[in-house]
């Protein structure tokens, strides 16, 4: 093969509101590598395969300065997020060519690794397609399933209001697992369709219809999967019911505007609410094992649904950031950077 | 002694900010009561001895369609509220002439109830004085201690943040019984110094200090009891530790300003936080047995160390109100309605 491109996506600009592509990220082609006989030095060569693209990655678009629990981009340096590659070639015990691992990925074509750490590899054992282990058998799907275990307390009978998105559609189908009704949201037509496949009882457009007006009637609410935050996360306020649980997975609504006030969250006082905030990797070593004991088998026997909005090529990830955020994709979205 | 007066504090009008005596709440003289023949049809006569003003009361002078955990109060109605009373005479079978009862009562010197519901007879073994059990051994008293038990989850070592009041001022001193290190906020140089003889190792006043800037010297913060809300929040959202637990006691910033927004919520998802909201009568069946056994024991030991501000006379209701809105009282604000 000799000298081939070997394509990356740069941090470039901190966005002031919503990200831009070609100018917050760009697509940079000027790197070459030898995937033959490049230097491996104890290490090995990965090759990307699937690459997430997540809301939260728009909170790691900030100054350096302000803290938070992912550490920000670097101007200059690729991007990074979950994804699905292959080993090439491997000179480290733990690995070898051929192995599909999953985990933390910078956001190039070819990458040469010292190490695991952030990675794992992945047993397939029902030859599920690799996008599946960023998806629902993945980060978005642990935060799903995690979550709902560790904070939900659902019962039988009760009311949850999810509000969309790749672990919210999860969510859902957990919730009716545990015999709950579902009120749903989401942004698009062909999105609340699927909603309804899924099996939420009330599923709607938050764009054409009053999200406080729809809780108002199909409330009150016992546990919210708030992926929103802001205005919704209001509406949500007013209309628990004593006790209720609110699972906080995301708060995009605030993301791309420097976040959004709440104010009613004097009901956290006058209904006993409980309030969780959590970061999926803090669950993780709790209930990994058992997440990869249930959840690729459910998704290969078809009991848990999934969809995927895939974009082809690594230089579609500044189009793909900018529709995640302004909610355009259609289900989850992966970018598909290489066949296997 | 043939007909008496028999004062009232009567709710008159929604107040838009802070209430006004003599305008939103008035004491009315106009009814009589003859304390040795009035009919008692099979209920008790009991008179009121001593009164709690509490800073969520504020909350329950508004319109009556807007919903919250406890009753708005009604127009032309005498407030109600925490208190301590004695049964004159009775012909209701649980209580009897000279039992001391604590409980919801009216703002009234004297009034005649068919039965026990929201109150329920003192045993003072200690002889506390009669306050005692609308203070450290009442509402708010239960409210520290039965929230501190099931919420808070101290462990040694970690650092609390108590934004103090009657029941911050408990919280203090089942913190530093705990073995944590304890920062507490008031609004006057003499309840601070008060702060401090409880055990608090950092006392600061909010309204001369920036609470930001001494959370960020002296925390982050494992525990925030916040009674407060608002600015103050947002701060202890900035200062939390991963996984800090917040213990949602009032939001009085907010009470006479139509509440106040928060902008740091972003914190629960980034810091795993927990949020919990509480009303002290929905952990008392759980605790109340407990709470009896060991605050009242604790408070005639001296190990725990109370203050009140007493207010003498019925008259002085609408006053307190305003002053613990404004946080000008000293300590616990009680008002001393009669003798025993």
């Amino acid at each position: 093969m000799g000298l081939i491109k070997n394509g990356r996506v740069l941090f470039n600009d901190i966005p002031k509101g919503y990200p831009e592509p070609g100018k917050t990220t760009v697509y940079d082609t000027n790197q070459t590598i030898d995937v033959e006989n490049v230097p491996l030095d104890g290490g090995f060569l990965l090759k990307t395969l699937e690459l997430s693209i997540d809301p939260y990655m728009r909170r790691r678009m900030r100054h350096p300065e302000k803290k938070s629990y992912s550490a920000p981009f670097a101007i200059g340096q690729p991007l990074t997020g979950h994804g699905v590659g292959v080993v090439v070639r491997s000179e480290f015990e733990g690995v070898k060519a051929g192995d599909h691992l999953y985990g933390i990925f910078e956001h190039v074509e070819y990458c040469i690794r010292k190490d695991l750490s952030g990675l794992h590899v992945i047993e397939n054992k029902f030859k599920l397609p690799w996008s599946t282990f960023i998806g629902v058998a993945g980060m978005p799907g642990k935060t799903a399933y995690m979550a709902w275990k560790e904070y939900s307390k659902a019962k039988k009978g009760e009311t949850v209001f999810v509000t969309s998105g790749a672990a919210g559609r999860l969510v859902i189908q957990l919730a009716k697992l545990d015999g709950l009704k579902v009120i749903a949201s989401a942004g698009s037509d062909e999105k609340i369709q699927f909603l309804k496949e899924l099996g939420a009882d009330v599923a709607f457009k938050y764009k054409t219809k009053d999200t406080a007006e729809v809780l108002e009637k199909e409330g009150p609410i016992d546990i919210y999967w708030d992926n929103v935050g802001g205005a919704t996360l209001d509406a949500a306020l007013e209309a628990a019911a004593i006790n209720a649980r609110f699972i906080e997975c995301g708060m995009i609504a605030g993301y791309n505007v420097g976040g959004q006030p709440i104010k009613n969250l004097i009901n956290v006082i006058s209904k006993s609410l409980s309030i969780h905030g959590f970061i999926v990797s803090r669950l993780e070593p709790k209930y990994d094992d058992e997440f990869y004991a249930v959840i690729p088998a459910k998704v290969a026997s078809g009991e848990i649904q999934h969809r995927e909005d895939v974009y082809d090529g690594l230089g579609k990830v500044g189009d793909v950031m900018l529709a995640v955020q302004q909610g355009l994709n259609k289900a989850k979205a992966v970018v598909h950077v290489a066949d296997d």
